[in-house]
């Protein structure tokens, strides 16, 4: 048994809850909010899980100072924009060296840092044993109905990714070690571009094809910026790769892709975002990968047909037109540079 | 302007003659039905693409003579299990060389021969100026919607493939060319299987994430096999792969998807096929699958879970189950032979 603190109660954190509380962990889910702590310590959070009946032993609360006193592992679930916030929050009330495992998706333009990068340039060395990273095609509502679901935990420390699956592990939760973390986190961020290019050509009515041409030449472009950097081309084809954007991207309750289909429908990008009422975390990866294909040099002309149609005003059917003309004629010149 | 003669005149065979037509060639479409050759000379073929009306320049025949004395080109559009009966037919008839396209997908069983493999020891050589696959995510209604689609032609012969990308492409219609040629039959012959056990999870109602760990270690396997066999593994990972492999496990339009569909619901074999009413060739492609696992020693958990459903009356739920229990617990383990 272990004794773990889960922060952020959205449904993801939620679902991972309560995988942790019927495996039998000491766990704690902490909000910022008191009245969804309340509501979670009756057994429900209906805003995020609706009609599901969360097990006795799952406990929420709103107080930081128990939250990070609880634990000796704990596992970000917020969104990415909240991440360094958090961080901070927990180091300033740790006392003793703990276990990070982060679910989020997402690089921070500018800085260009990948998720692991940004806790551990917020957490000191000295309060962190390892960071894993939980990754896969993985939807909160499914887990929680106990449908069968496998994701991918990712540590350059075996040892780390072995506590991290044993800790998740059950008979519905299948978990798998990776020690490629840099493929993993890149996988994980970039699919949510292809998901907002695919919402676009099913906004514009173009159909099955040019989705899975989208998804396949998509999936591509990922791979050849990840091995850019240092990943291994065949966590691409793993879980955290092509698993995580076959159910991103053919879900209509997928933000991303509802956010591309408004745009393919016409709608521009501040009223989609007005829509939406919340973070498109696809629309801040496309800033962050045109600056990464930029400094990497590797042609990502998915990502670039994309970028144009969210910051410079170029028109959905314009942009795919374009992209179709452009595309190479040899398959393998494409992808060759994955080995 | 080549001269092509397109045999059988399904959805597939009909839509690509309709691209073939309107690409300005002379273009000839065989069925052996003469009610539906007259149906096609009207302009339309409701069985197989209801609503469309064909190009006035797409002309069909039922006379076999007539059909080979046309072309240079022949693209085999038939069910896998004709491919031999109509390459004889074909091959009495020429009296020069012609370039062969299939675009079949499957296995034959027992003699585990490829269609290209097939169409070769039908044809004598000194009649084949070469053998092309064309393959991809194409479902055929939206090709003659003339929405964005993308193939991979498929020779050895970079020449030949290139003739048939010239003959093909279009402003929607894009080809690749590709020179992997057992890559390419394997990835579209196998997903098949996939699609069948994608469909008996959804049957079952396992959801999205189950079907997308299904989709991802199924390709895996698929990759696995067909490298042992000669492939490249890149292909896998693209339009004939992964691409073709989105297409069919996410429609509901794929018969094979359907067949699978009321196996988990409950139904067994013999009921399926029944109310199918016609072939469906991920059941004759596991049993291939199966022969050719054993025969190259490759571990394939998926086809021999399916095997086991659809040959040794293993209940669906059990199948998945034991799968799920199988599965190893490190990610590259299962991925590293593609190396």
């Amino acid at each position: 048994m272990e004794k773990v603190t889960v922060f952020g109660a959205g449904s993801w954190g939620t679902a991972l809850s309560y995988v942790l509380a019927q495996n039998g962990h000491d766990l704690l889910l902490w909000t910022h909010r008191q009245d969804q702590s309340d509501e979670i310590n009756q057994h429900s959070n209906e805003r995020y899980l609706k009609g599901v009946r969360l097990p006795d032993s799952l406990k929420a609360t709103a107080n930081l100072d128990e939250a990070v006193a609880h634990a000796d592992i704990f596992v970000l679930a917020v969104p990415t924009k909240a991440i360094r916030e958090v961080s901070r929050d927990i180091r300033e009330r740790m006392t003793k060296k703990g276990l990070f495992v982060h679910v989020s998706k997402g690089i921070e333009p500018d800085s260009l840092k990948r998720i692991s990068e940004m806790i551990r340039e917020e957490i000191p060395a000295d309060l962190i044993e390892e960071v894993v990273i939980l990754s896969g095609p993985s939807h909160a509502e499914e887990v929680v109905q106990e449908h069968p679901t496998t994701v991918t935990a990712a540590c350059e420390n075996t040892q780390a990714a072995n506590r991290v699956q044993d800790l998740f592990m059950n008979s519905y939760f299948r978990v798998y070690t990776n020690t490629d973390v840099i493929g993993v986190e890149i996988g994980g961020a970039l699919k949510n571009i292809i998901a907002l290019a695919v919402g676009i050509t099913d906004g514009l009515g173009y159909g099955d094809n040019a989705k899975a041409a989208i998804m396949t030449r998509g999936l591509a472009e990922i791979a050849r910026l990840g091995v850019k950097m240092g990943a291994t081309p065949l966590t691409f084809s793993g879980l955290s790769g092509v698993g995580d954007l076959i159910v991103t991207c053919t879900s209509v309750h997928s933000r991303n892709w509802r956010a591309g289909n408004m745009l393919g429908k016409g709608k521009n990008v501040e009223e989609v975002l007005d829509e939406m009422g919340m973070v498109v975390e696809g629309i801040r990866t496309t800033k962050a990968a045109h600056q990464l294909a930029a400094e990497y040099k590797v042609p990502m002309p998915i990502t670039e047909a994309l970028y144009a149609v969210l910051f410079e005003g170029v028109k959905p059917e314009n942009a795919v037109e374009e992209l179709m003309g452009r595309m190479k004629k040899n398959e393998m010149e494409d992808l060759i540079d994955l080995l």
